[in-house]
């Protein structure tokens, strides 16, 4: 079965492959060529008028390969005019940024000629993957082959055949030589500079570079924290009352670093034109599944589920599954203390090397089974959310967002609360924290960056091998290479790294008072962070489609409801101090009332200062109402244009 | 002189006369008859093309009526133009809300014919007003006959003549036959039905509109809380250490209310178009001056005024005046008490009726001094706001809000919060509240209505006196209505009407639980204040122009900021109930812990509740997608069409 020409037998490819498509390797025949000619077919038609061909491979392979194999490139023009229905701001000749419009594709700052290397490889697969979404389903009543498989007339024809299973997965295409160039100026050496990122965002797109950006200025930011940290640490090891100083510090820090944050990401975000480029359409995600209806929006024909059954799923069962696990978390915590109390007592009866060791004990213990914990709900948050069928990916991600959020927060720091508050033991509290925050880097570490590096060298080797028996000496470069990386493990999004980066904001702003190390600690683990994340996003997974985003999304709101949380905390830690407490010798209430007092008037301070700073910088903002202008300026042109045809002739 | 045809001596109308142009008695005949023909002209030439003439008075008049006033009108197909201009919202036949648009409006749900009576009087102004607003000056460097009076090119000319007091003022005129229907629905039947806001909006536009469906809506949520506080107010008048269970009432209803409320006026919005309206390009406000600079976004040459000089006067001026002006209150405060402290004094050393009402006058001397209070600092919050010279006439009213919000919130509340959190006088507290709210409720009435209709008659009977001993028995409707709207008062805005339900709502919420007859009180405050407001609107002001608004704008925040504060006192103050005190005879620590932290849960819960409600009901939401959508896939046909001419020959 050949569709088309092949790379294997020609060598000689008429296009830059870009995208790589794998269909399950027992489709029937007229499936896969109706797909391609849709595939191929022009867009006046319905089609996606992109460039494929099947990748085939030599016949001696004697191992399973997949045949169906396919790679997708396109002409220059249908990119070009792909950037323009896909929505891409790109910067104008007077430096403002703005949606792209082939018509005016000469007043483009970089546009040369025909327009070679004015979209980065990034955005030409962003182009290929809305082309092929956005392949629609015309009169045909089911694929053809799987009468089974109906579809439905304006539907996306590419996420049917991939919620079927048709559709194994398609993936863009590193660029082996834009790689090299990225990881060295990105890792490879070792410097004391900030990362590349409008390189990186220029090979994986807006939504990578936005966490790797907010990853260094994390990263930059805990510095005045730490250097005041070791100070602390090194002078005051024993006095932990006198941590005031550092819980207003820290009050003051979280706030602030929120706040600007915003600013430059929207700097960042406007740069790379995402800042006010408008949502498209959001079509069902790929699961989503019900009994056939019309969609009230566009009124045609599709599944739908009733929104009623969704909440009962939610409230029925979600809902108490995650209050199930969060009373498992507390069992667990409880355990915890009981093994803390006997690891004590037993220091206590007989101290010596052995048992000083053993204090540790627990919580090493606890922090891996925290860790463990957190997976094994992440798996089963995923599965409740994927049952809840959301209509919408954002939907989906939000609910999932929220139920890890808050396990996540209760499994993490439910026991440092009880410590602090409950217990109110200081010294406790500090070693408590600072085995769980070593502990758990150096589990994520190793789970994150050198257990797939592993994984990934194996594979590596394997697939080497086996290229080189079954080929000898013939260079078969993109053969290899599209065999490699079929393989490799699929990037899942910033979901992880976001939430590793919450839980340590979360050591460092709600606690850090009274263990001022754990700045230290977090910025040591965010610079290796950087350069394992960079290595795997580089060698370790399939190179990621972009994403275009403007920020940071729910994950502001998430780190902002931690430094409202921090400022309690903060405000709580305070007023259990000795040496607040030696001010207030004879009345408690006072003490209390004041700290109360002084809390909300921080927590209102919290709010006017996120009300008053804007979102947006000055001249960012002057930028965007310059747009706003124009465009309006050109419309009443247009119109006035349309409505007096002589105006036209007197020109 | 005499330009155009006028109303005295044809008494036919040409057109329908819908706003008065008053220019000063002294304004120079050239600029006269330039401003006429930029109205006048067509638009393709940068004119307004309006309808206007000149209203010429009997020449008998010897007292000194003014001889430059003009009535302006408009051709129904200017009108259309300009409803899709203006992008007035209409009703689609399909029942959605769409921009009107004139190629489409025999799609439009009432349009019959040539498109008579689709427009409201309202809406008809409104386009003039934006018409004239519009009107930009082309090439001229000054106004003609005034050559200090420099012009600008792309700059409104309206606003730069009514900035250097040649044009007095513009303003619509009142529609005789539709006020009659109105009022008559509105407030002469009495009625307990609903406000006819339709026909409100109707008439006056969606601003007011809104107002006046927000005080319904007030009043209706206050009476479930009114109803409780009756059999509270008979039955435990003694008891005031009942209230907890009224409180947590208070709690919960000024959390929901609110966000009810904003699904209230979105329905409310959508239904008059004004929710999804784009908001038009700001133009700087009339009053605005500064140094001759270039304008970032526009890059037109303009006044400037650096915006550090702004920031200048408002930290080195403002801040500080309105500081003192606090500063001041307290002290005026301060005073009070003394004099309470003197009157009840009084009373316990010769306790008889005289004695005992003198309990009562420092309170209601202190209400009648807040309110003189609030007026003054009204006055010097304007002119202050207005001194600070801000752009746009958004700015300035933020400015001008937040001055009046904090001094006025301190002025009423602080001897309430005071005698409350600080003398702990439960007695006290509920005598002043009642004496501050039933004071300033009866000042407030006698000001905002009684008064301005009194003078409103005198002005009345004088011109109507005036009109028949100028002109006998001849009939001049028109010159008659014109020369008494003329010299009526100009409505301000909703300003203090929303200023004084944002007060109620602060009685109400902050402190009704020690007086719960407050929400009576307030309940009965605002059915007079429909009647009065109604009454002032139709009768007592000239017509405002109509202003759209999509929601009540910043009062939202105003309302929810008093509703947070609302929850941190009525904590507070159940904290501070003997009845919750006698559970914990031991301890306060634990009393006062365990009430922040309720505190912080009800905080909490109400920013969970505020982020979970959506701000539009889900039916809208469904039809704005819906419109979303239909203009998705209009562009996407209109490109393709574009692009392939071949497939329109097909059909």
């Amino acid at each position: 079965m050949q569709l088309g020409l092949s790379f294997s037998d020609s060598d000689v490819s008429s296009f830059t492959p870009l995208v790589v498509l794998e269909l399950a390797d027992d489709t029937k025949a007229e499936a896969i060529t109706w797909l391609l000619n849709r595939i191929r077919d022009k867009q006046q038609n319905g089609g996606a008028e992109l460039l494929v061909n099947q990748l085939l491979f030599p016949a001696q392979d004697d191992q399973k390969s997949n045949p169906n194999v396919f790679v997708v490139g396109s002409t220059l023009q249908r990119l070009l005019n792909g950037a323009e229905d896909v929505g891409l701001f790109k910067e104008f000749q007077d430096g403002t940024m703005r949606g792209f419009t082939y018509a005016n594709r000469e007043s483009f700052k970089d546009f040369n000629g025909d327009g070679e290397g004015f979209l980065s490889d990034a955005e030409c697969q962003y182009i290929i993957k809305h082309g092929l979404d956005t392949l629609r389903a015309k009169n045909e009543q089911h694929v053809p082959g799987y009468p089974k498989l109906k579809l439905y007339p304006g539907k996306s024809v590419v996420r049917r055949l991939q919620s079927k299973g048709v559709l194994i997965q398609y993936f863009p295409l590193h660029n082996k030589e834009d790689l090299k160039r990225l990881s060295f100026s990105w890792y490879k050496k070792f410097k004391l500079s900030f990362q590349p990122l409008d390189d990186i965002r220029h090979y994986f797109g807006e939504g990578l570079a936005l966490y790797f950006g907010f990853l260094e200025y994390f990263t930059f930011a805990l510095v005045p924290m730490a250097l005041i940290g070791i100070p602390y640490y090194l002078f005051d090891w024993e006095d932990y009352d006198k941590y005031v100083l550092f819980a207003v510090f820290n009050l003051v820090w979280s706030t602030v670093f929120l706040e600007v944050w915003k600013r430059c990401s929207a700097t960042l975000a406007y740069g790379w034109g995402t800042l006010s480029r408008k949502k498209a359409f959001e079509e069902p995600r790929a699961g989503f599944h019900g009994a056939l209806g019309f969609n009230p929006v566009t009124g045609r024909e599709e599944p739908v589920y009733p929104s009623s059954k969704r909440q009962l799923r939610i409230y029925l069962v979600s809902v108490p599954f995650v209050l199930l696990c969060l009373y498992l978390s507390f069992y667990v915590m409880m355990v915890y203390f009981d093994m803390e109390f006997w690891a004590i007592n037993t220091y206590h009866e007989n101290p010596n090397i052995a048992t000083s060791i053993l204090l540790f004990v627990p919580s090493i213990i606890y922090a891996v089974v925290i860790e463990i914990m957190n997976l094994l709900y992440r798996c089963a948050a995923e599965f409740l959310t994927d049952w809840e069928n959301h209509r919408l990916e954002s939907s989906f991600q939000n609910h999932l967002v929220l139920k890890v959020l808050v396990f996540n927060f209760v499994n993490c720091f439910a026991s440092l609360f009880y410590i602090a508050f409950v217990m109110q033991n200081m010294v406790l509290l500090r070693q408590s924290l600072a085995t769980l925050l070593i502990t758990s880097q150096i589990l994520n570490q190793v789970m994150e960056a050198f257990l797939p590096y592993w994984l990934q060298r194996r594979r590596n080797k394997k697939v080497h091998k086996r290229m080189r028996r079954l080929m000898g000496d013939k260079e078969l470069p993109l053969l290899g290479q599209v065999q490699l990386e079929t393989e490799m493990n699929t990037y899942l999004g910033t979901f992880d790294d976001y939430l590793e980066q919450f839980l340590l904001f979360g050591y460092v702003s709600l606690f850090s008072c009274v263990y001022p190390l754990a700045a230290v600690l977090v910025v040591l683990n965010n610079i290796t962070e950087v350069y394992s994340d960079a290595f795997k996003m580089c060698h370790v997974f399939k190179r990621p489609f972009s994403e275009p985003a403007a920020n940071i999304g729910v994950w502001q709101l998430a780190f902002e409801t931690m430094s409202i949380i921090a400022v309690v905390t903060n405000c709580a830690l305070i007023g259990l101090s000795p040496q607040v407490k030696a001010y207030f010798p004879e009345s408690d209430t006072q003490l209390i009332l004041i700290v109360v007092a002084i809390e909300h008037v921080l927590l209102a301070f919290k709010f006017i200062l996120a009300f008053v700073i804007p979102d947006v910088p000055k001249h960012i903002q002057v930028k965007l109402a310059k747009l706003d202008f124009d465009s309006l300026e050109a419309l009443k042109k247009r119109v006035s244009r349309c409505l007096s045809p002589r105006m036209r002739r007197k020109k």
